[in-house]
């Protein structure tokens, strides 16, 4: 949560014109994302969110991102939408940042999702991945198999410093995962982010899918595992079986799965939870002492591996064998 | 900047139950305000500001500033509102803290004032002053002339640590003002900390005037010799008498200073000097390595006090004499 930019009236009003929204009424520095400045603005024509791109964010990503966002809109999907100005563009700068106005997406994070809540996930899911198929652009997932040794390197031998023989079962793990990682699934346009803070609902019904900025190309059942460990367990790590047949049936019920995609699904969600854990476990070892964004505890996601570890079918997801 | 308190859905719509606003749309933290958490929300009734008071506000301080607001704002004076629940009450309990539902404010912060904006401040100040005599509610100033040896002392030698100087510096003025203090001044509802980012203007006009939690009785002069420091001086400390003169006719068109209050606005500009000069003081010397708030610098109030203490007349502020 944070606001890293400050930005003044005067720059702002002037970003503003060529978009001809109106008076600015209001601007609020948002606390939500880690990676960005988050503004929400109130002019004459109705309420925008801007989005300031800090260095975490390489502004090459940037065309990928937004006209990502622009194409599933354009498709049906609810999600926000980057505003263009005058001259078209939907990127500009702003205090010294790459710089977007975005449209306002209503709804609210559900803290403790039902089954209700996975379903209308796994159905918003698979449609984000049919209307991504003919999206131009692409990006690699720097964060996939390939990228998962470079991180467990970095850590080193500190990893046992959050748990005994941590290192060990990592570097087992992941010698499995990189032998044994799908190469040919259906791939596309996957979000690879789609925690439970990254979708809104208004009531239970599911009013938009946020924050593009992990997107990438890959297997589309992957993101399908990333969602599986998102919304899947319980805050004391227990597995619901029932949310996790939710999740998958009304994805299958607008994309169905292949037989590829069914039997990787266990190796997939490893190598999810090992993604989230590798990430976590590097910020928890590399946090500076009284940072104001606490990291999230790796360990939440050694038990999830340890559990899809021992899944051998999709039935141990809910799904009918 | 901050939010300290997670507000999670559940809470947050229970809360709202007794207020009627229909359907919870959307809720965002707000990086402002560094004593309290704030949150904007949007229901089916529309927009508006969720406070959750947090330890620096003293609990039984909020009836006086709540009641203030909704005093002010029945008055005419433009100022966000307390919201009753269902039971009349302006205060609420969320997240184990006290909790306010208060109207949204539109307008912007102005960075740099101009003449208009110290006019326009001048304008409202006095209608506030005016607006606050009939409140049946007092709070004492705790940061007045009797409050400033002790954060003085607390800083103790320290103050050098700034300035080679400083802490005999403020040891002589210190004396000087609690030898010199006006007493007898007429007395009434303050704002106390009416800095140019606790003001709202849409264009011009100015829209608002918010952040109550400083409000206290006090002699009302003292708050025109807050606005002097606070909207009348340059980045580079230089004073604007050109601001001045805009800010106190405005204010003596609507309430007429008395030829006490005239002869004591030097003094008065000195002890709101010292007093803001002192709390940075102790911000600067008492925070913690690595805090997310930088703390503001100190010296640029010594320039403003050093300013003061070469003016013996209103007419060294702009006004006839």
């Amino acid at each position: 949560m944070a606001v890293y930019t400050e930005v003044s009236d005067e720059e702002l009003e002037a970003f503003l014109v060529p978009y001809h929204l109106g008076r600015l009424l209001s601007y609020k520095g948002i606390a939500e994302g880690v990676e960005n400045s988050n503004f929400m603005l109130h002019t004459d024509k109705g309420f925008y969110f801007l989005t300031l791109y800090e260095k975490r964010v390489a502004k090459s990503d940037l065309p990928f991102f937004l006209g990502l966002m622009n194409h599933l809109a354009g498709k049906g999907i609810a999600c926000p939408v980057p505003l263009r100005n005058e001259r078209g563009e939907m990127l500009g700068e702003l205090a010294g940042r790459s710089a977007a106005l975005i449209s306002f997406l209503e709804g609210i994070s559900v803290r403790r999702p039902q089954p209700r809540h996975c379903a209308a996930l796994g159905r918003a899911l698979a449609e984000l991945h049919l209307a991504g198929r003919d999206f131009e652009l692409t990006r690699e997932n720097s964060l996939s198999v390939s990228g998962w040794r470079p991180l467990l390197q970095s850590c080193g031998a500190r990893a046992d410093e959050v748990l005994a023989g941590l290192g060990v079962e990592l570097e087992t793990e992941l010698a499995t995962l990189e032998r044994e990682w799908p190469r040919a699934l259906p791939q596309g346009v996957i979000h690879a982010d789609l925690f439970p803070d990254n979708v809104f609902f208004i009531g239970d019904d599911l009013s938009g899918v946020f924050d593009f900025y992990f997107a990438c190309n890959d297997a589309l059942a992957y993101d399908l595992a990333i969602c599986l460990n998102a919304w899947c367990f319980e805050g004391d790590g227990a597995f619901n079986i029932t949310k996790a047949r939710a999740l998958l049936q009304a994805y299958t019920q607008v994309r169905p799965l292949d037989a590829a995609e069914l039997h990787a699904l266990p190796l997939l969600a490893r190598g999810s939870a090992m993604r989230f854990l590798l990430t976590r476990l590097y910020d928890w070892l590399n946090h500076p002492p009284g940072a104001f964004v606490n990291p999230k505890n790796p360990l939440e996601y050694l038990k999830r591996l340890r559990f899809h570890r021992g899944i051998t079918s999709p039935a141990g997801y809910g799904l009918d064998a």
